[in-house]
């Protein structure tokens, strides 16, 4: 007891919280067709099983050519080329170029063998029939790329831990993959709490609301690449929810329960979460608003993430902190860079030093215009563009200062 | 011929493409569930049916009182409040405040009637039994929100023409919506052409590389909100592909065509696109790089993008312009704002004023390291983290300039 007690008030800085809290839990293998590996996350680094583009290809519309025929040659006197005929697209370059000879190719044909660099049309004249005159010269290699330019035989195609973006599925076709073997996207358990809520798709009795916090937590889970799973609303009852949050650990990546708004509704679901077992609860508290009633735990290895009740405050929260976990236990282990758009404040926003904010703002030309309203509200979130971050060790920003707001996508 | 002949010359800027084609195209209303709504986007304007969140609810734990009563309150004289018990959570608020009285309250509970603030129970003390010591005034809305306060009845949930995003959907969840009209995903024609090609699937003969960009493009679609339908590769032949654009476009909400890689293949495609009747092509060819020969065009209502041969100034352009034109098919008529990392060039990069160039970058610390490479290689996308932009107006940036990367997601 004395253990969970001391848990139960470990407040940690947010730097601390991103530094720090590492699940190391990590999904399952999968297969994938190339067509749904869309943000998919490699189990392992691809490399090219042979060279990519696997032969010499023209990068230009003209005449493949033995580079050394065309020393010297200019304007005025042009190298003088015969023409042996015309690299057909799409066939396997057999004729070879002889000495003194030419090959009509276009951008993307096979280089015949013994050419070593491709001419530009816009560098010739054809004067005479069979005969190209040639108005520059050409270095061996111009015009064309190497057989494995793009990437050598053995050479990364793509990173294990990164999610797949539209030109490694690109890079991954060009070089035969159809299937790729994937983490499994993180099996994400949503519990709600508190005697106040009701389902969604419910009519609240007088005094009662509906669970909104459940909706937004989902959408946040699938834009981290999980799967989102509802489990519910589970009453302020620290044996239910102790019951609820074991089968829940049992079979999930990760568990997302936003607590009761109540202090007491708080508690029982921290009691619940240090009932869990080790390694336990890591942080009780963040110097965070909103969202300082956050709760980050370890179940054996499924982390725990303890939200506060309040709707914004939990969606902040795990939009800070909650997607990056479910990003790492999905085996992607660079969080995407912080985009932002440069605005100045139009008004001051208050701090406190020692406290990270969270503010959200809506972007009117050039404008950061601070969207305040209490954490138990939704509206704020849904009229603010992005949102900024007002660091640790500022203790607020004035009207004028340049912020840099991240957009919602 | 005269006609198509003059715009197969219609060059244009980047701006102007950015700005000038928009095609009018929508796709259908369907009903989605709120649990599938993420990213979809609303056909009409969402109202809230009634006021959220419904009634007055505490935002703090404390007392529930009648403002009056604290006025003049302070640690050292406190106003003392007969404590009639305490405010259930989930249940609807019955028993009134008698004037000089007070509930407990948890934060979320219903204010019951005659209260119009809630102490904060850090603000008290209960040093009688039944009795409370309020120690600061409290004036008539504190420590609680207005039944109306996050949205009153008729006001706006969620906006049409916008994608939906996780706070808008708890939002909807808050308002009781559970299935939503959206536009439905535009389905988007991806169709390869060029004899050099082979599916992604096959083993290329000798002269022959796999379609790597209809994977890249289905991709890029699929990040727009769309459904990407591969349409196969056809050969570079101008009636065969007239017949597949013109079946491609009946029944697609957009069609992208990636030409073969030589200037006989941009033509027939050119041609094949032309001739799919009017309004026909708006710009054919781009003062881009890479990019240049870029069409765009319209057939009925359908707009067709006709992209380069070469993979990486397909993918660059369709991530330029096609993107936003499948958002806006799909009802999408906010893009989203460009959110950057600022970093430092590393290098000098060249370029000639009037030309919009893409450079993909990657990303040093604070450096922006250009990654060159030919258009008809990959490799130089799938190395670089993000890309920025050298405007029309610029002849060039030197190295230690300031750049703005879009990162890639």
């Amino acid at each position: 007891m004395s253990h969970e007690t001391r848990e139960f008030f470990t407040v940690r800085r947010v730097s601390e919280a991103l530094a720090g809290f590492r699940p190391t839990r990590r999904t399952a293998p999968e297969e994938v067709s190339l067509a749904g590996a869309r943000g998919r996350v490699l189990m392992a680094d691809a490399h090219a099983p042979a060279d990519l583009p696997g032969f010499a290809r023209a990068t230009v519309d003209g005449y493949a050519v033995r580079a050394r025929d065309t020393y010297g040659a200019s304007e005025g006197l042009p190298s003088l080329l015969d023409v042996h005929g015309t690299v057909a697209m799409g066939t396997p370059p057999e004729r070879p170029v002889p000495a003194g000879g030419a090959l009509a190719i276009s951008t993307g044909g096979a280089l015949p063998p013994e050419a070593d660099a491709v001419v530009m049309v816009e560098h010739t004249a054809e004067t005479m029939p069979d005969t190209v005159e040639v108005m520059r010269p050409a270095a061996p290699g111009d015009g064309a790329v190497r057989p494995d330019e793009d990437v050598p035989a053995g050479g990364l195609l793509a990173q294990a831990g990164r999610r797949l973006r539209p030109q490694d599925l690109g890079l991954l076709a060009a070089a035969g993959a159809t299937h790729l073997m994937v983490h499994a996207r993180p099996r994400v358990a949503v519990v709600s709490t508190g005697d106040e809520l009701v389902p969604a798709g419910k009519v609240p009795p007088p005094g009662r609301v509906r669970d909104s916090t459940a909706a937004g937590l989902a959408a946040l889970v699938e834009e981290a690449g999980g799967v989102a799973e509802p489990w519910g609303i589970v009453p302020d009852d620290r044996e239910q929810l102790a019951a609820v949050l074991a089968q829940a650990v049992a079979v999930s990546d990760a568990v997302v329960v936003s607590a009761g708004s109540s202090v007491g509704a708080r508690d029982a679901t921290a009691a619940a979460v240090a009932a869990l077992g080790p390694p336990g609860i890591w942080c009780h508290g963040l110097r965070l608003k909103p969202g300082k009633p956050t709760l980050l735990a370890e179940a054996g290895d499924v982390p725990v993430i303890g939200l506060p009740g309040n709707p914004q405050s939990a969606l902040v929260v795990f939009r800070l902190l909650g997607r990056d976990i479910v990003r790492r236990v999905g085996g992607c282990m660079h969080p995407p860079v912080r985009a932002t758009v440069r605005a100045r404040l139009e008004r001051d926003v208050p701090s406190v030093a020692g406290r990270f904010d969270v503010v959200q703002a809506r972007l009117d030309g050039d404008l950061a215009v601070p969207v305040f309203g209490r954490s138990a509200l939704l509206s704020p979130l849904v009229g603010a563009d992005g949102f900024f971050f007002v660091d640790e060790d500022a203790g607020g920003l004035y009207a004028g200062t340049e912020v840099e707001v991240e957009p919602y996508a």
